[in-house]
């Protein structure tokens, strides 16, 4: 009989490979293989075998934190992990788009991605465009799956806070932001509004869609979001920090581009020294928000706003 | 007392510019106003004041067929009407969207769309870019409203017809294979294949999400199937019979670009006469189509596949 009441030292690294193994494995089997072939070629290569997949690992989390709200029902327990899965890939798919459309020459012309030549210097700029709307369209279609034991209610939340993540209120509307910023001097308040809608909004809303995939109260809806707010922002402030610091082979991709842009930044408004301090306070305001919700396990969540201001890539 | 027992005459023109005015209204009230200025400015320019509309008419049309099995319940009925006006409106927005795409300089390149510069022409590449692909999010935030009556179930099978239809598997995989098609001879099955992708699943699309938005029995649902998807190669044909009997004034597009482009087409490759024929074919098809529903009333819907086919833009 083990008297050690202290809970077992949380293996997030044994998690997150457990988790992102079942990610690979589901996008690969969902994404470009009903696709006319080279559609489905490009889709593929925009979204398997690359990224750090931070948002599917912030929807698995944060369905663990909140399973123990399930109740006894496996048959439903089961199709609220599987609603899981479906709203990790989806917000990959998502985010794997925008980045496809981003690299484009109209956009910032970038030619590496993750080490490797960017979707457009591929395929061509044509069969990019079609592979990011495509991959949009995806997403909400894994949500949806025919047949399934997933709730109607789930799945219609999952679409829900997904396509207002993506859209003009969130991700997109983050985009065109950024997009008319260039050489113009924001402060930090407005600087702050378009990373929360470019970047904070799907980070946001991953955490959200995996407590959406099962029950959760308005206390630990709160509590989470205002924890995804927190780790949305960090992240962006840490991206900032990165491309300054950091070179290109570590980054993956051009690195430099914002101050080579002349894109406002954390960095270029606050120094490199109060930008580093702001993110650490982020990641509090964070870990402070998971304990709001009461649930009783919350480590992965708190491994991974951890993991995203301590990162170097 | 009027022992007249004939069904009154179908008064098209009258149910159409009525079923036009709601969703003109619905479409200023819900896109591009949360967005961004200068993005809301270019998704309000895509969608607004222009096109035929005939998408969001074949759902209203399609809702009203089915609508005599709704039942008593008023509250019901009205969430079901409510739903058809998001669904034709969100049918409309993809479309749009992909117009807007397809335009863009790395796709055909058109510089004029319902007789005004296109997009890309008015607010720049990037701007096109981000605006499409914020109205593909719409589509499906406008499906999922919050706090509404509209039942889960409704919602979810709603975008899930939407993502299947605009999809690899359906729109954006058609746009893929015409990219790949450009002066390769194709036969006519597997120009038939493009275009039941390409206009064909969102035309057929738009009919099954208006019988989504209500109950339709199996037989019911083959029929409208069937139909939408006759009318959406119907509509095909007449395009390609318009690209070169019309000119650009009445297309409101630039005239005669499926030969420019060598492009094959329905007239290419069976010539006008046969074309012809083969379009008044496919209307009888969706027509017959109808009868098998056994639905007590789809004028609206013979109405339009009739519109589709006589159409001179």
């Amino acid at each position: 009989m083990n008297l050690d009441t202290r809970p077992p030292i949380f293996d997030f690294s044994g998690w997150s490979s457990q988790h992102l193994t079942r990610v690979e494995q589901a996008l690969s089997q969902w994404v470009g293989l009903d696709a006319p072939a080279g559609l489905g070629e490009a889709m593929r290569y925009a979204v398997l075998d690359g990224g750090k997949r931070l948002r599917p690992l912030l929807v698995l989390a944060a369905r663990e934190a909140v399973a123990s709200a399930d109740g006894p029902d496996a048959a439903l327990r089961a199709s609220y992990n599987d609603a899981a899965l479906r709203a990790a890939c989806a917000v990959e798919l998502i985010h794997a788009y925008s980045l496809v459309h981003d690299d484009m020459p109209c956009m910032d012309n970038d030619v590496l991605r993750r080490g490797k030549p960017t979707v457009h210097v591929q395929f061509g700029q044509a069969q990019a465009l079609l592979a990011g709307d495509a991959l949009q369209a995806l997403a909400f279609e894994l949500l949806t799956p025919d047949d399934s034991a997933i709730p109607a209610g789930v799945q219609a939340r999952l679409c829900r806070l997904l396509a207002r993540a993506a859209g003009s209120a969130g991700m997109a509307g983050g985009q065109a932001i950024d997009l008319a910023s260039v050489g113009v001097a924001l402060n930090e308040a407005q600087l702050r509004h378009m990373h929360r809608l470019k970047t904070g909004a799907l980070l946001q809303g991953s955490v959200l869609m995996g407590a959406a995939s099962g029950h959760a109260d308005a206390a630990v809806l709160e509590g989470l979001s205002t924890y995804g707010a927190a780790l949305g922002l960090a992240f962006q402030v840490v991206d900032d920090i990165l491309d300054v610091t950091a070179d290109a082979a570590t980054l993956g991709k051009t690195a430099g581009k914002d101050a080579a842009h002349d894109k406002p930044t954390y960095v270029s408004l606050l120094g490199l020294e109060r930008a580093q301090a702001h993110a650490q306070a982020l990641r509090d305001q964070a870990l402070a928000a998971l304990v709001t919700t009461g649930l009783p396990d919350t480590r992965a969540l708190a491994a991974l706003a951890t993991t995203v201001v301590n990162r170097s890539h």
